[in-house]
């Protein structure tokens, strides 16, 4: 799709500087600027590219301004300028609205008319499916399940039954919703299946990765909310809820029944342990591990940069060494007491 | 399905107490008990919650049997008790026998007729399929796989060549069973692929979580034992052999030709280095890494607990300089010895 | 397939002891030997098998070869022989070329008559499938996605849109291949998604392990370098690059825009922080993390070894208690030149 630097400019609320008529129909990096196409400045790691980019226009604040030698979209927040531009210019054809002859739909589900059903889908009884809403192929929809308006799901996600999706969602491949919760009951030292009957409720405007699974409650329901971003390869077991906007990003496990806060942040690969609380805009760094609720919003972290192994190997000799502290700690006071009655004069 | 609580406790083993009568066609919690449906106490931490219940009855122990304002099921485990209940509760329909005309299956196979076979299924070349197994829509079912009565795939499941599973499994949508193990030769630089043709075995009774994967073996068979419980996004490399019974939470990796023992409990996150073995009974706690064999049950960590990032940085700060530990013990030495010799008249 | 030692000397470039007459058709175990097929021995672990192997011949390098009971392949590298023996050995016939009838295909894809598509697979338009690739079941391939020659997807594959895959690649269950990066813009505490335009290009005799995800770039490609073997559940962000012959085990996460070197090691739970490179042939230790770039090739760590939790949770305790350290330096201090002076006759 092509819009003048003028219309990207109204559409969302940034201000022009050039050339307003300038035709952009893609975007590109700065380094690899091409005419037609709109970049933008964001990160200052990339600003050396600025003075030299052949783009055709730039999104970028006003301090950075002067330096573009193109036209402009000035903005206070340029990526999310870009993010807008970008899914104004994108040029996606919508699925094409109907059911795929493939597919095998159950005979009561009521599928609007404007949803595009793709090849060899799997819809079971019950399931009701929004307009605009789009399933691609190889996806798998349990009896029961009610997708929202405009969510799309890429291809071969699962849903279970009775799960529940918001609207203009949006699922990557492999994704599973609502398989069982990990609920054992130990008999003797035999695990016993707890039924999982609780399902999942996801709001609006939720993103979820390639090859994330959410679990089924146990016996409520899990529950993701509004605006929640969930990265790839991640893990959300039952009756864990999710507050609004928080992002998850990739190898996150979060354990049974936690409850996570809204617009917080999750860096890659952090644990959290059931049944605990973490407060509203808490930031836990990659690969920590939350053991106890989060009361205080702020930024948490128990994670470990690599080093080269040797330096890290004798850290860890020394740290299981690290008892000979308190002996330390013994004697230092005792010579400390021994020179103090020796400077007395009572030695 | 509903029973009365009379019923309930002649098949679990439970005592009544109160009116034996009362109909149970459900579950519930505590908090939101409801007329005809059963809740239990076993956390402690709900028991606030009992003296209020609007549950139709109530499992828990004889020491809070007092307290339960409603009918109720005594048991000396009441979680267990609960498992049952729910499971002799649970409505689920079983899947209708028969194979789906979607279904696309080999000549060959021998699929009991008391087995149901989903829509969209691939079932190849000399699979036997035992009776009341059911696999659900879209999974792939790879040439001379077995699979034992009462096992149920839900969706999208992928069983390569050979693999065998036992009776009443439960394998959760995307879990991949049978895939390559990760064996590479390296030649002067490049990975040579080494044929993977070992498979894997899989006893009774075991639970697969959603996106899991479990490598088939190089030379021999991956063995999954009987009872084990496996949760999502587990990787199971080639060769490794896990004990009956052993439970695995999410997220957990294990290395090509570990032996974890029976009776194990791995938490989330916890990684097992490969050639090593796991005595039975061994408790691993949340993202430990297990990098040598444990030969005496006990339970084992080198997790570390997320807290406050400036708090953290000093720690990580002062861990890096742990050999000043060193001089300093080599310098309180010292000022030992001189003190000493000072204290006794040498200096 | 059935092979005499001479014939597998002749392809391999080993030196045969004993018969070359022998005939092979299989691989085993030295401890499982049996006649007729042909074992190794590569870790000195096994040595003590080898004495009293029933295997009908054994690849092993000239330091052992006296010791070999039965004919045997002499090898610098027997394992490295003993990969290109099983692949000789490997008697899988290839997929029967041609398009299942149940698969769902693009009126304009251009598939060679050589290649061999599988039941219930989906090739949206566009796609280029050259001769001698085998899709397996329930495979989805985007639109535009392009494939070359011999590379085989297992099953239940999903490449997105316009994805580039070199020959002979191996993808396993479950992967999925250019789904969106996690691309946002935080718009006064909403996100917004960053249209993720770019792609993946995956070079030659690349593997890719079950239930891995690799996303797609933002702008630019993502890009996998040939020979590059990629284990299980590992999760490649968007604008990732891996260098040629770099193997990674599972569950390994790579950050967004991080470029890992040619011929690294990355082992099992290790992540990689985004916007980072890492020196050819680097070598990180498991469940590392790597947050800053390694500029020099070696080996790195940052994992800690379980131990039993009571000796590991006083490690813990001291460690938050070691700014006593700082502390105890200035007191060692102090002591030190108070009997310094004290020696010296000062005091």
């Amino acid at each position: 799709m092509a819009l003048t630097l003028g219309d990207l400019a109204e559409r969302t609320g940034a201000q022009v500087q050039g050339d307003a008529a300038v035709t952009i129909d893609g975007v590109c990096t700065l380094q690899d600027g091409r005419p037609g196409r709109i970049s933008f400045l964001a990160n200052p790691h990339y600003r050396k590219y600025l003075a030299d980019t052949h783009a055709g226009a730039v999104i970028l604040d006003a301090a950075h301004a002067a330096e573009c030698p193109v036209p402009a979209l000035i903005s206070a927040n340029p990526y999310v300028t870009y993010a807008r531009v970008a899914t104004l210019l994108d040029a996606t054809a919508p699925a094409a609205p109907g059911v795929h002859p493939s597919a095998v739909v159950a005979a009561d589900c009521r599928i609007d008319p404007a949803a595009s059903i793709g090849p060899l889908c799997v819809i079971e009884a019950g399931v009701e499916i929004a307009p605009g809403v789009a399933i691609g192929p190889g996806c798998v929809i349990g009896h029961d399940v009610r997708i929202g308006a405009d969510t799309r799901l890429v291809a071969n996600v699962t849903l279970c039954h009775g799960v529940q999706l918001g609207a203009r969602c949006l699922i990557h491949p492999g994704a599973v919703i609502g398989s069982d919760g990990f609920g054992l009951a130990n008999d003797a030292g035999r695990w016993l299946k707890v039924p999982q009957l609780g399902s999942v409720r996801i709001g609006d405007d939720v993103e979820i990765g390639a090859n994330t699974s959410i679990d089924r409650g146990a016996l409520e329901d899990t529950v993701i909310g509004d605006g929640v971003k969930l990265d790839n390869q991640i893990q959300v077991a039952h009756n864990v809820q999710i507050g609004e906007h928080t992002a998850v990003a990739g190898c996150v496990g979060i354990s049974g029944s936690a409850k996570i806060g809204a617009h917080c942040m999750l860096a890659g690969g952090v644990g959290v342990v059931g049944h605990l609380e973490i407060a509203d805009g808490t930031v836990v760094t990659g690969m920590s591990m939350v053991t106890k609720s989060i009361t205080e919003r702020g930024v948490y972290s128990s994670g470990l940069a690599a080093m080269p192994s040797d330096q890290w190997n004798k850290i860890v000799a020394r740290l299981k060494r690290l008892k000979r502290l308190d002996d330390m700690a013994r004697r230092l006071q005792t010579l400390e007491r021994k020179l103090e009655r020796k400077l007395d004069g009572k030695d």
